[in-house]
């Protein structure tokens, strides 16, 4: 991929690993954690990063090898059942998923499995989904980055989903919920899961309200169970159940700018009222515990109260659900099944912190997992940007996962280019999180990266960047010679005007000389000032020849 | 040039407003202030927004008509001489340019004044740029967008220039700095000038370099004292002078990660070490002030040692040149000049803040404009996106102005197209900023948008939008029938997973039954049940037909 006119083309090879690297394993006590090396020219020792693109090469119609099977099968023969990562870590055993998650996070397995038990992290991981590499979602490890995808009534095909789901791999995001609306809902879930390294989420109540002809008021918890048997048995890792939407927060929207803004909630919303009951998600919470722990499919607790706007940020809907969110995590704890809950949405910036301490307070820290939120409303086709914002801020405040948003959010359903857009922007804001937060290591990646760049090893910038392609097809706008890669100056500036080269042979005089930063100041700036000039004024010239 | 085909598809017309706007003008006392008005359906009343487009349908090769002339041509024949903004607001005088500014921004031309005179805001205004709308840079007015421009010697024309210039302005920018360092300096610069309705900025060194062969250890003062006559006298209303690059502090950053990475530091920095003599901009301060309080031209303080990298942030270098920064403000505000601190850089989240409270306390409350900051160093393509993060949150901390990095940063040269992306990015950062600081009126733009799309007024929406051709252009990509844009459902769910279009059902519900939220909870939800269901099942379906 280093040719340019090949790069022009925008070939994206998804068998591939990203441009400059190779797939490498962490290998401990039978464990293989997949890992994404970037070598480095001269004697720059490879970085080694988070690496979610799952096996290479494999065939879709085939699916990807179920590496979880044994230690599934193990534990069930040996304890005649299905218990979930909760249980086990209650009970103070380390499992393997365990083991691979905290080689995977470079923490000690003790503190994974501490983690879990109080419900500090959870490890989605259906016992139906084998194929999937272990990952922890809580506030003491990486911040995680989940992608949307699905198809809707009006556009797109499994193959397209299938697509998607590929490039969201490709760029690294940690889970994938597959929203459909449209047809082929099962088939297009099956597909997904079969070929998905990371865990998969759902929110059930859509194929519910399919299955009930789009009439939210003719959905019973029966049918809802039938949903969800369904999709519990194909490998969902979690599920989104809007059970806090109780029919006495429903008038208190109706204030509201932008009432209910989430699908769910407000096909919940209209069941109750139709109904006059409360909502049966709520009412049957504990069926619906009983079901998931069969198979350790997680609580993603949605919050069907979301604000909807700017103006209704941390209003009094969203923070009503939010207690019954906290009352609902103590009792699918009891269970010993895993929570996470969903939080906004829209909020402004100076609002955002109130959400994470609310979370945190109300739902004895179940991690916390945030759609974006966006910061301002006024810019749709911008929205991965205006709610990268918010996600790296809440990231930092402790949130755990942040749910991508793409440019096309509020205008259209995603495409492939547009998937790529939103996780890379939620890449960003994670890292930015990790960054923020102190996370051991975290900054080892941007500081080999600057290296790189002061260095002008340019190759090296492009294969430590987050997104590679896009990178190389950049610099190559301006400067698309294969030359320009090695050039010892920036591409923005010319060679003149490049600071870093202008730095740099100030750094290089000082070396050249036996002089270091102490030293130059001790020999006395004048004494180098002489020698400097001395070794031939345009030294940034001096590959040129002499003048 | 290599734009994608998807753009060239759309056509961006420059003399015209945004798509649904129209050009108004807010008037009082002889002075038009122009603005924004977008026109909404229905009754809904039209929404104003600050314009910074300038003149409409003009010609390039004629310049913009000189709106300051007559008032720069009055004070000159009153006081026999030129005075600074500043002047007249130390001594209590409230010129055009502070009742423009009052006007603009809805504030009492008192307050403008006193915040000129104390030094906490500018109005970058020279006498020799008349055809510049007058504006302020400061923490208690709305947060402002610079967008850089400018030729280097790899690439671009003076077209392309203006060209880029007009495509800043179309999307709003505040400011523009012209940092051309290639061919025909001057001539673009004076292309620029006559035709921006905004401030002007410059950094006089990169010319001074030019016409010294590059050589920055042949710099003098006389030879850069020229240069700033020549573009003072062509109407530059903010220079960026590197003044507190100290000798003394350069031998601290080869302790850094990446040294010196603004090209005017290392500049400096190289001509420091050359000669063995301070920096001749601080050493010749006082001189370079006489010149520009002869124009009214305002000093943008340079961070020559700002952080280049994540590692770099927040340190000694940096604090260093901060101090120095706040001496000279003290220095230039002795001779009335108005002056500005630039800022990083490279920072993650968590030292931000602290960039903002020591440059206050430093450089007592003169106006900060950053560069971003850029929050992690690993995403280079997306550095507009990562810089916005910073940069919302920095703006929401205090700073005055942002300036934009475009997604070529690290990588190339921004083509127009970059400078689109990086004008919208910042226009988003500086609006989140309001937003968060509580900005009067600022939440007006957000709850019209919200509005507008909960109510399915989708071309209101586009309308209000950030960029109204984008917005367009992503809605069309899923829906492209004219249908679409008056339909009562998302693009993104289809009609049956509509949460807003459920959500106004039951709200239309509970109006037509005379109900209201507290008469639905009085009346009780039993009763109000009924009646939902009795009204006819599928509601959101009864446009097709009763069933």
């Amino acid at each position: 991929m280093s040719n340019t006119s090949e790069f022009e083309e925008q070939e994206i090879d998804l068998n591939a690993p990203l441009p400059g690297s190779r797939r490498v394993y962490l290998e401990r006590d039978g464990l293989k954690v997949p890992q994404r090396e970037v070598a480095l020219s001269g004697d720059e020792p490879p970085v080694r990063l988070y690496d979610t693109a799952g096996p290479l090469n494999t065939d879709p119609r085939k699916g990807l090898p179920p590496l979880r099977k044994p230690w599934i099968d193990a534990r069930r023969a040996r304890d005649g059942r299905i218990h979930t990562q909760m249980h086990y870590a209650r009970r103070g055993e380390i499992t393997e998923e365990m083991r691979f998650v905290a080689l995977r996070e470079n923490v000690d397995p003790e503190f994974v499995r501490d983690e879990v038990a109080r419900g500090r992290a959870i490890i989605p991981a259906n016992v139906n989904h084998p194929e999937s590499e272990p990952m922890i979602i809580g506030k003491n490890f990486l911040v995680k980055v989940n992608a949307n995808i699905g198809n809707s009534a009006t556009t797109s095909s499994i193959d397209e989903e299938v697509e998607k789901l590929r490039w969201a791999l490709h760029w690294g995001t940690d889970t994938v919920m597959d929203l459909s609306t449209g047809e082929q809902i099962t088939e297009t879930r099956e597909w997904i899961l079969r070929n998905s390294p990371v865990p998969i989420g759902t929110v059930p109540i859509y194929q519910a309200l399919q299955k009930v002809g789009g009439r939210p008021e003719d959905l019973s918890f029966e049918s809802f169970m039938e949903v969800l048997e369904e999709q519990a048995r194909q490998g969902v890792d979690y599920f989104t159940i809007h059970a806090g939407v109780l029919l006495r927060y429903i008038p208190e929207t109706e204030k509201r700018l932008t009432g209910i803004v989430s699908r769910g909630g407000s096909i919940l919303a209209k069941w109750c009222l139709a109904h006059h009951k409360e909502n049966f998600l709520y009412t049957h919470f504990e069926e619906i515990c009983e079901l998931m722990k069969q198979y350790d499919i997680a609580f993603s607790l949605g919050d069907g109260l979301r604000p909807g706007s700017i103006q209704d940020a941390n209003d009094r809907p969203q923070i009503a659900e939010l207690e019954t969110l906290g009352e609902l995590t103590t009792k699918a704890w009891e269970h010993d099944v895993q929570v996470m809950i969903e939080g906004p949405g829209h909020v402004p910036m100076h609002k955002i912190r109130e959400n994470v301490e609310l979370e945190e307070e109300i739902c004895h820290e179940a991690p916390f997992y945030t759609l974006g939120p966006i910061v301002t409303d006024v810019a749709p086709g911008y929205d991965h940007l205006t709610s990268a914002i918010g996600a790296a801020m809440i990231g930092w405040f402790g949130t755990a996962m942040l749910c991508y948003v793409t440019p096309k959010e509020h205008l259209g359903l995603p495409n492939k280019e547009d998937v790529r857009e939103g996780v890379i922007a939620y890449k960003i804001a994670a890292h930015a999180a990790d960054l923020a937060k102190g996370h051991p290591g975290a900054q080892d990646w941007d500081n080999a990266l600057s290296k790189a760049r002061f260095e002008f090893r340019w190759k090296d910038q492009f294969h430590l960047s987050m997104d590679p392609e896009k990178a190389m097809e950049y610099h190559d706008e301006t400067l698309p010679e294969e030359g320009a890669k090695i050039a010892h100056f920036c591409s923005m500036c010319g060679p003149k005007f490049c600071s870093m080269k202008i730095t740099q042979d100030v750094r290089e005089y000082a070396e050249e000389h036996g002089l270091d930063a102490e030293e130059a100041l001790k020999v006395g700036m004048e004494e180098m000032s002489h020698r400097f000039v001395e070794s031939g004024g345009e030294i940034y010239q001096k590959k040129a020849g002499a003048q």
